[in-house]
């Protein structure tokens, strides 16, 4: 069974007898093996919360970064390959820039989100811009436009759907079951911070320090939390 | 058996021993392993019903998108792989804006159709805008030009038909044989979305709410149900 | 010996040790799979006759095309897969059209196959017009020129021939042998319809009737059989 | 054994260890299974015959081209696959136009041979006019020059032969055999349609009449004999 | 487990089953065959030290350049395939070069190391600049910008980490554990080159001299030790 | 040990674990099955031999060229496939003729050997005028300069030698021994030519006539000697 | 365990599992089956010296070149496909004298050295300039410029060092020792000379004659020596 599978692979994009795409699925292993990320939309913004794995104490902490900015209005946390990810956040980056450019105002949260998963789609097409593998990358995307707040969960596929809450990368299953238990449409964006951090403190081996967490919110701006700031929301749990 | 055939689908676009073209078949494998749409044509117009996989309480319902509008006076439900059909519901857009601005009348429905199997066919063949792979995709496309409304129904391989009422997906083999038995020519509109969703709910194992189906008609523009009047439908079975 | 082959197919044109070309073979077979096409030539023209396969009562039988036009004076038949018949007769009525534009007259109908048969014969050259694989499809040619009616028959090859009378698909060998028993230079047209009709009668499967043939004359011009002229011809069995 | 050398024909243009082209050696393999051609070259000019297998009585016999003009004073005769004979023909055709426009003279038999050639050598390369397989067709080349008349034969690797006599095709051998034991220099043209046919008569199957054989001469200039010039031939017999 | 493996690489760019990308870590493992590097940040500028693997007695110990300067401000210590790190540092001083010109100050640290991974990430792309597999080094890369003194890690995978003190190579676990033990953000620079040599002398099998090691200083200017300051830094330990 | 050197030949131009270049080596092979040709360098001038195989007694001997004439002063004798030598004797006609053109005197013998071997080198490089194969064929390159008589010798490898005496092809390794036996720098052009035939008739399997060999000398012009003057030198045996 | 290897070789620069390019490993093998050189650099100049094998008697020794000009300055050895360093000298020469036009003022050895170990490198990257397979030769690069006479080894992987001895080919790990027991920075040219030959002799199966082995010393200026230079050479051992 298996062996017949990685017949299937070499084409990078073809579909195997079952109708399955196997590249993609393997890149959606890829995202299994990246740290945890969670995201949850309130009514005042969006809350971004990701696990950093500082594998040695003479890292630089800040120079793990697992949340972006796409532009003010909108940033995206990540899980998988950092490289892909810094790709597709660059061509975002690119996308929203024109977008201000040439219409004068900024880019929807969903175009921008459209932008990112047509790149991700034609991988393996020889394309200028697009790779020869899919992106082995899951993002959460939070951003706040002329709809109000919205929330976007993208995967390798090119796919993308609108989320009141998300979690991704390894500790993903335990923390969309403690989301569906917590989350509710009237939550505060300081209620989502805590329990953006508690759920997140329960999928983690270590400690949650300033450390080895960020926090980010678009309320209607991005804003990536201060050291200060995250070990404010550590005191409350 | 299996593995010999194995040997053909590396070329994407290669005859088997038998004359078959196994990537057009694996690509329909990947559809019937998509969610169930269904439609059906009357004198007063056509209608669309799908079903919606909606895999977690916190994902937005109205994000999952599996009816769209092509033109005013075409639109499409689709089952498979999502991203597949987005590409070509754009690339349909994109033809049927070029046929108004070119000719200053809206594009046949038929042509419309036969613009998108064009690019089907094309799969494989290093073209700027055809995949290096069939699109894992089936559309029923809805419209209502000049010879009043009708309903195509188009496949991987790029072949399309006209039919009065037709079901694609995982339940669609079911819902045919009801289609059948229940469809007439004379139906009003009204009473083609009751046996719709009708049939959409036998093949659904959750109970049918205007969260999990989508409904849309073409009479003689296109019109996506709101929740209340997909309720309002609900209500009637 | 059946793996031995397989060996050869995935270059699509490289001869096996025998000397022979697999994938032209192949899509070979795809004809034997296709519905049954019937063409006899007579003095006053020529009669095409198609089996239509309708899988569903909800299908338009007029959206099921085995029969199309070329030019007015040319017509064909087709058997095997319809998307690439139709890639071919598109490419067909282009040079048709171009052909009266630069010498303000009709192309013959062996020019006419000719240009057919000159993309189907370069498939895998990775050139612009042509297709990665073989067509496959066998085409009936149907027309009418300065030398009088002819019929010219094409196989996948890109090789061609003329006949007096000839079957293509599924029921081929039984409708060749009948067309060598019945055939004769002095039909008229009306019989020529009545022998094609009752050859096809034999090897369908199902009743004929109005929606499940096509019948198609060049004499001198093309005309495709309404259904009550399909009827008449029906009636005279 | 057979194993490994398919292990070669991949590359369709690469040595086996033994300094072999399979490819082309399996391109010859197609000429044998390709109906016999006869070339005779007299003082007076040179005869070509060949067999055309009728493979059914409703094919019309003049479609069945097996002897081509290429310019008023060279033409060829074939086995194998025609359509690639074709090809190869039309290139030269092109190549001895080009010469009458450019030099104000014919081009010679040897010149015209060898741009055949030199086109059939270079498959495999990715050239814009060269095929991706070797063209399986040999060609007996009968001419008349400044140098009289001339008769050259040419195979699948692009290697080109002068001969006084030569027979290629599925009778190749036994027909080879006989022409060495009746070829004689001081020949008539006459002789030599008769000796052609009844060699040719050798190795048919069938009775021969002037439907399943073609004979042409170039003496000086190239002419396809009519079926009474062919009956008369047959009648000397 | 070993064989499945292998069926991934001839893909160079493509996911395995379990979501790793193998060419890239089979890169990583020619890092592990290299000599060590030791790089340690300070507040007077950054420290790197390297070994030199002189294989023979009649080798140039300074052509064994394992120590390049990229700019003025910036210079970097590697291990793995030198040949490869010599193209990594020819772009990135073109690059630092570019920025100069083009906006008048010199380029931060962390962009150009951004343009090095950029590179490394795109292999196997087919790009003009980009190679066809990874780049077989790692990179520790010093400088000293407005930021003040910082040290970046690069990896085959185009991933980099900003770091107190990293080692690479060989004796990389053995170095990383010294230096987390004897590394403070206090350290003067003097302090930190004798931390570097004295790890440096654990992991290396023969006795430390000017000839076989090389040290680099950037503070803020990139200076590489001469043999008797080399000498100097040996005499301290 | 068979089967693993055939894992190798698919990439035409890769090293074997051994450091062998196999395609090259299989080049070789091809000339082992070729006619042999034999040269011999004297003061006065070179003399070439060949054998020619005439496998017909139908064939025209004379249009089996195995010797050709490069430019006035250059000739060459060939073993191995000859439609690939023409293809090389073809480009070094258009370089010896281009360098007259530029530089109004002769090119000489080496440069000329030298421009052969640079086009044989470059095989499987996808240049406009390199082969995708090694060239099939040896040469002996007979010539005649300001420095005098010279005889190169090339193989399929693109490496070439110059030689007092030397033979190629099926009969090299006996006739390579009778050469080293009976050359002497002293021998006049006429002694030259007795060697050069007495040694080719006990190679040959058949009786040496004016129609199995060819003979030419280059003293100091090119010279192909017609079929009395080769009966003289036979004659003189 | 080398079956496992050759599944790394068809990507010409793929990585091995254990970090290693297998391509550049074998090129390496080829260089060991080569013909021995060694150079010796003195404060007079440097000194090369190889042997030539010559396969018969009836080879032109002259022609065998294994040391060659690449400027009036620069003079190399080689051992390996004498093919392929014709490619790297021919890329050299064109490289110094675009540098002497450009600059007014001759290459250094090292950027020498550097220009032909960046063609080198890129191997297999589809370039222009470069090949598919790395260069099967390993170079001793012998010069003089500003900074005094300068030795440079270059191996297939694009990595060069500078060197005071160094022995290449078939015969050079005795070589290797023999140099680093009798070399010192304090030897004249001519005693240089004498170890060169002394040590060849050494490693040659045949008597040293100035037909086999050849000498040349860049001093400042390249020359190569004559006959009778070698001869007074081996008189002195």
């Amino acid at each position: 069974m298996f062996l017949t599978r990685t017949e299937y692979d070499r084409g990078v994009n073809t579909f195997s007898p079952e109708g399955r795409l196997f590249q993609v699925e393997y890149a959606i292993e890829a995202i299994k093996l990246g740290s945890t990320a969670i995201g949850l939309k309130t009514k005042e913004g969006v809350v971004l919360a990701v696990e950093k794995r500082i594998t040695s104490p003479l890292l630089e902490p800040s120079s793990v970064e697992k949340i972006m900015e796409i532009d003010d209005h909108i940033g995206c946390a990540m899980s998988g390959l950092i490289a892909d990810a810094r790709t597709l956040v660059e061509h975002a980056r690119v996308e929203t820039q024109n977008h201000r450019f040439s219409y004068g105002e900024p880019m929807t949260v969903e175009s921008t989100t459209q932008a990112l998963c047509d790149l991700a789609l034609r991988f393996g097409e020889g394309d200028e811009e697009s790779m020869s593998r899919p992106f082995g990358v899951s993002l959460l995307i939070a951003g706040h436009d002329e709809h109000g707040p919205s929330l976007y969960y993208t995967d390798p596929s090119g796919t993308f759907w609108q989320c009141n809450a998300k979690a991704i990368g390894s500790g993903s299953e335990g923390a969309d079951s403690s989301l569906q238990e917590q989350y509710s449409k009237d939550l505060t964006l300081k209620e989502a911070e805590t329990i953006a951090l508690s759920i997140l403190k329960q999928v983690m081996e270590e400690k949650v320090t300033p450390n080895n967490v960020d926090i980010a919110k678009v309320s209607p701006s991005y804003h990536l939390y201060t050291p200060s700031e995250v070990e404010e929301v550590i005191s409350r749990l």
